[in-house]
């Protein structure tokens, strides 16, 4: 189950979780006009650190959100060594907002409001949990590369998701599978390895980025190409990437069960050696 | 200018704007999982009050947020009367959010978190400034009759607009306008008025109703129909609506300008003689 962080860290403060608040003229109160980014540590060290620094950085610049970049890793810092966090196996949030200012749609002069916490979480070996998903069209705008937080749409499709019994939204936009609604999805047929590309109707997930690469490794072929609604059938294999979704199987997809998955096992064991050092 | 009111409501609380705080763990802040409504006061009386409050109570029950909706008027009244606000012109912005609880993507059990501010504002007799408008695709969700704080997509368009030297964008989605970052938009033709249908790509504002029941009253046909791309440049009069807009004729769109506007004006006093009772 969720829980709140002791500390969070909001505007240069440190505070206990219930005190750490926000002016309501916030604009990530008032319009989602923000950037998010989520990583985690195992063994004292963060996953893929600098990838998802950098696109926590690219997507305020492109929403013309401004800030020292060093200062922001030093804040970082700062919160984790107050919290004696600075060893511990955790996940971390980060949150830029545009700032606080009087309610007008356009961009103020106002300064980013930046918020963080971390929560301790230790993260299996593997994500053996078999996940069912569930099939529901892609609502959401169409600059989902932005990891911003105006999500009501993703909240939604997992909301649907969690009420029907499932773990995820699988989400499709004209026949095309884009992805669920906070993981990205691969499929696996004949071999071939299958996931939507990383254009503006899916975020580019760091993981999903680590799994290609794994497969250039391990020679198993794989197409950055949207597997359409009716070739579902088809597919032998599927599993949903992310940052603390880490490689998970899906076992049950609606009314549709996939059996053995050699491939996806073999990349969840070599993610594994990855993140564990081997 | 945009300006901050003197008190602001929260949960409960009427604190003046720069002690009004909110959690970070409020869903308003981390998804923009909330609703808004802004309407105004003229001459001592809420102008269409029960259909902004019943947009406002359908759109929390369509994304499952629950209130008392006699407790929700009851904190409105005390908030103005508080603020000795209940007789002046002013512009009331209400926002309910999903509430307070650990970070995860799907609802949880949490209550509401209502805030809501007034601020005195006058609103001319007929808003008589020319606007300029810039074409932009509409790049939002599939769910935009909800009048949701997630909307970074609007905030983005509008900005557009003013970095460029116009005060709005038109939006179009697959070469239909559907209306513009915080306001719907209206053409002329032949004496016909058009506008995009109020369906899931638009939010079904109050002005434009009024509009369409003010072109019944006066015999104007009016067709919810959207205008595409390729026929703006026959289009002889545009016009915007909006809460505080109201209605404001278009003189200039992109490199096209709109020259007289015979049925925009007569809309135009017809709205101002229901505002003002006459």
């Amino acid at each position: 189950m969720a829980q709140y962080p002791q500390w969070v860290y909001i505007n240069g403060e440190i505070l206990p979780a219930k005190d750490a608040k926000i002016s309501v003229f916030d604009r990530g109160f008032l319009f989602g006009d923000g950037i998010y980014e989520v990583m985690v540590r195992m063994h004292g060290k963060w996953l893929f650190e600098e990838a998802h620094l950098e696109r926590l950085f690219a997507g305020t610049a492109e929403i013309d959100i401004h800030f020292d970049r060093d200062w922001f890793r030093q804040e970082v810092k700062r919160y984790l060594q107050f919290g004696q966090l600075d060893d511990a196996n955790c996940l971390l949030y980060m949150q830029i907002t545009r700032g606080i200012a009087p309610r007008m749609h356009h961009y103020p002069n106002s300064n980013p409001s930046f918020m963080c916490y971390a929560i301790e979480k230790e993260l299996p070996y593997i994500n053996e949990l078999p996940y069912s998903v569930t099939l529901l069209p892609d609502m959401r705008w169409h600059n989902c590369h932005l990891k911003t937080t105006a999500i009501l749409g993703n909240v939604m499709a997992k909301d649907h998701a969690v009420k029907n019994k499932h773990q995820e939204s699988i989400l499709y936009r004209e026949e095309a599978i884009t992805e669920g609604s906070h993981t990205n999805v691969f499929f696996v047929r004949k071999g071939v390895v299958y996931t939507h590309p990383a254009d503006k109707h899916i975020l580019g997930g760091i993981t999903r980025k680590e799994v290609i690469a794994l497969c250039k490794n391990l020679d198993i072929p794989c197409k950055e190409v949207a597997v359409r609604l009716k070739d579902l059938p088809k597919m032998e294999e599927a599993f949903l990437t992310g940052t603390s979704t880490q490689i998970a199987a899906i076992k049950q997809l609606d009314r549709h069960t996939f059996g053995n998955n050699p491939i996806t096992q073999k990349l969840q064991q070599a993610f594994a050696d990855l993140c564990h050092g081997r």
